[in-house]
């Protein structure tokens, strides 16, 4: 059986646009005498289409799309993720499916039954899950289907859930087994992925054929790093990560052959990857593709430039440098080098005199008053302000460059530094910003060294720094990843010799300042838990706060 | 039996504020001789808790409120909502539970069994649902207890559900229906669980103790409106909407006795109502008194002052105007007449020659280039950077007053007039911003006339009007509330009569605008969909768009 894996960047609700996507392949497939194609999780709608899918028009959208895919079903199979209407009254509308296309017609449609409803993931909301459990026999081989999490429950020890469809499936004795994926990316997902393939292939003996999705939608990223795992648990044939793929392979034949690396690289190097493809995407699926990007002379807009111009290129980026009294010559320095070793556009606009007005607009009310927060903010807000009256006069995005510890701690001006359309690093550590910017500086020097090794300072003040009213990163970002990721309580980050005051202020830092991350811009997301859709946390509440 | 009904205002995660109300209240139940106290849904930890619920420490924090509510439990028993841990691995860790306490220990634990996973609520992403049934034996009544959704699967005819908990009661024979509540308010809820109340109690003979929440969690409302339903389907017992209150009844004697009449009020009376509780407990459980809002001299401000006026006092309320070179003579005059009408604190801060500086430190940039949306964009966040400005300073919440519509639409200025901690009137559509005028000026002509009649404009270029780049308000609400209410997609909006073109224009601007809305504030929900927690749409997506 010769399968082709087509490892696509879909986007959400672009039927006919996503069609074409999967006609071309399989057009492609046919070309390497592929007997079946093989497309990832949901691929006609896009994952995740959220509420779209409670539009009955969406639907029908989506069954024109497989009846179209069904046409072009002919010396060729196909299987294909797409949303099918449950039939009974009974439960939610909708199953999450995979179509078996043959010969013009649905051969056979196989429902998910292991809805993720944690992190980022709703599918109870939207889906009914599969209760019944068959094998499609297709040109002498018995394929077991399976969808995306339905591959996630070995031996019933995943404790979410109570049925293991392959459990179920091996009766029938299949010969191969097919899981169509959306499984997003995070910095030590594609190992577990693998560990996951392996145990599977190594229980029922047989080879997986893996089809991940590739691409960004919005916040989430899908990594792609498709794969063939042999019945031995060894990794037999992997796609490439981030970038579409589409490849034949004989199945048997590959099985029974040796063991590949898998090409996924290290963890920071997967992080600036996928960063990239998360600020293509964005842009590309917008229609758009120019940013705009204040830069500092600091290392997160350093970072987020870098970035930018990799993902757009250097022609369709502009940076703007907003100077205050306050900033440092150093800054202004260091930021027209980066420009400079970019290649890039740059401007200069000081916001002296704006802040000199406004402040005087508010002396009637404000005389008195010592310089304080307010102050502060508003040189960040003038610069927000400033950046989207360019953004709107001449269309590109603004680009948000706060980082996952300051959104964190609510360490950021909101509708100042806070505003952008998209956040590229606010699920990016401030210690692994740094260590994104060695990892760019690994071949040639693109980020000034300075940039690197001056302390951190928002310079909304003389002499500040960030240390003046945040503990040093290190500890910040440890307390912050067992707080977060980790879901710890003060008392269990305690027993890991942090001091309690320190952890109770900190976490009280970060609930108050929900209310800020409510209306950051979407994150794009690299860890396991990043703030946005995947953690949802009352504003107005009293704990730990 | 005397049941106290106990409909008090729960706070998130304020554990310790919680026991302390829930115990004063069994002084008052144990004053007014009950047998039996019960309280609302999850009542220990407040509702939503949302991701609290994945902190150990958080349950342990419910944990130990059932343990001091039990030891309180003597000559009294109390019937209270609270996550219990699940015992087993399989399934999630916890259940949304009822407890019975009474001699001091805890008689039984009932688990809700039917888990709402739409719209705002994400109960599979937390709970297990419970699946044995049984009644609690409680000084010679059997009483079937039941948590909130339990109820809303009359004959197993709610397509959600394939349990009906009460159906699974009967054969116990309970003499009584015991529901303890977190039921969201909007317009029309509560004379839907009336009807639903009343069906359960015809259908099963039996009287129903109903105990809801009262009190805002950020954007949910709840409006109390507890009540006992006799096994004639008629009102008994109606308790206040939109406050907290304690109330003891004798069931069997309140069931023989007459029905009362609902004193829910009118649609719109009860929108205001509610939005008076929303804006009033986002204040006091963030431990903040005072509110800003800028007035424009247009209705959606007046009427968001007038709410917050009457939700904080006026002495807690200050508005500012900020005219620009484009602000009419009368809309100065008519916010001026207001803030008199109110009683409040105004200061007018012109914003004319920020707005001259920052179009000077960007003529570098924008010269030879036409007055256009920049320009407007740069008055609306020269207002909000002000706002946010004196609020920094002085401690006031900056008030959010966009409407539904414009929310929509995208009809609003990012960092701009859509800055502020709360969106007051968020879910309400322009049309029902003029009733909600209307009625608040029944009494007394508190809203100047002027501002009811004069057309919409948001005055950021000489003569503007919505109406210039909007349809109609009436003819744009009616194809909204189609679109976002019932969901419907664009062909079947047009067998209602609207224009296709137009249809699609508006979904268009919906669908697009989507990236605005996740930055804006988060909106008091009083329809049963309003944007927020409840309508999860992508915002790369290609759709309608």
């Amino acid at each position: 059986m010769r399968i082709a894996l087509a490892q696509l960047n879909i986007h959400i609700g672009n039927f006919e646009g996503n069609v074409r996507k999967m006609l071309d392949a399989i057009e492609t497939a046919r070309a390497q005498r592929a007997d079946l194609i093989c497309f990832s999780e949901l691929a006609t709608c896009g994952y995740p289409p959220r509420d779209f899918l409670e539009f009955s028009d969406f639907i029908a959208q989506a069954e024109k799309a497989i009846s179209i895919l069904a046409t072009a079903a002919r010396g060729i199979a196909i299987v294909v993720g797409s949303p099918s209407p449950n039939p009974v009254p009974e439960g939610k509308d909708l199953f999450n499916s995979a179509y078996f296309l043959s010969e013009g017609t649905v051969k056979h449609i196989t429902h998910k039954t292991l809805l993720p409803t944690y992190d980022i993931f709703d599918e109870d909301r939207y889906f009914e899950p599969g209760n019944s459990f068959s094998v499609v026999e297709f040109k002498g081989t018995r394929i077991a289907v399976t969808v995306c999490e339905d591959i996630w429950n070995i031996n019933n020890e995943n404790p979410l859930y109570a049925v293991c469809p392959l459990d179920e499936l091996m009766p029938q004795q299949p010969d191969l087994i097919l899981n169509l994926s959306a499984s997003p990316f995070d910095t030590h997902h594609a190992a577990h992925r693998r560990e996951i393939l392996a145990a599977n292939a190594l229980r029922y003996e047989l080879p997986i054929v893996y089809v991940n999705h590739v691409g960004a939608q919005t916040e989430l990223i899908f990594d792609g790093g498709s794969m063939v795992m042999g019945s031995d648990g060894q990794l037999k044939a992997e796609l490439p990560f981030f970038q579409e793929h589409i490849e034949t392979f004989d199945i048997q034949k590959l099985n029974e052959g040796e063991e590949v690396k898998s090409r996924e690289g290290t963890p920071i190097s997967r992080v600036h990857d996928a960063l990239i493809l998360g600020v293509r995407d964005y842009f590309r699926k917008l229609g758009l593709s120019r940013a705009i990007v204040g830069l500092s002379g600091g290392i997160d807009s350093a970072v987020v430039a870098v970035l930018a111009a990799r993902a757009l290129g250097p022609e369709n980026l502009r940076v703007v440098l907003l100077p205050s009294p306050f900033s440092s010559d150093h800054s202004i320095h260091d930021a027209l080098q980066l420009a400079d070793n970019l290649g890039i556009r740059h401007d200069i606009l000081s916001i002296s005199e704006t802040y000199e007005t406004i402040l005087k607009s508010l002396h009637p009310l404000f005389e008195n008053q010592p310089f304080g927060l307010a102050e502060e903010n508003i040189q960040a807000r003038i610069r927000g302000l400033l950046l989207m009256a360019i953004s709107n006069k001449f269309g590109p995005i603004l680009l948000n460059t706060t980082n996952k510890s300051e959104m964190a701690v609510g360490y950021g001006t909101l509708y100042g530094d806070m505003c952008g359309g998209l956040s590229v690093i606010g699920d990016v550590y401030k210690t692994d910003v740094y260590r994104l910017a060695t990892y760019m500086n690994a071949e040639l020097s693109i980020i000034p060294s300075n940039i690197l090794s001056k302390p951190p300072s928002a310079e909304l003040r003389p002499d500040q720094k960030d240390i003046d009213s945040l503990p040093p990163y290190d500890i910040l970002d440890a307390i912050l990843f067992e707080y977060i990721e980790n879901r710890k309580g003060p008392s269990e980050i305690a027993t890991l010799g942090f001091d309690p005051a320190l952890i109770q202020r900190v976490l009280k830092l970060v609930n108050t300042n929900e209310f800020k991350r409510y209306q950051a811009a979407p994150v794009l997301r690299v860890s396991s838990k990043a703030f946005g859709m995947g953690r949802r946390m009352p504003i107005v509440g009293k704990y730990l706060s």
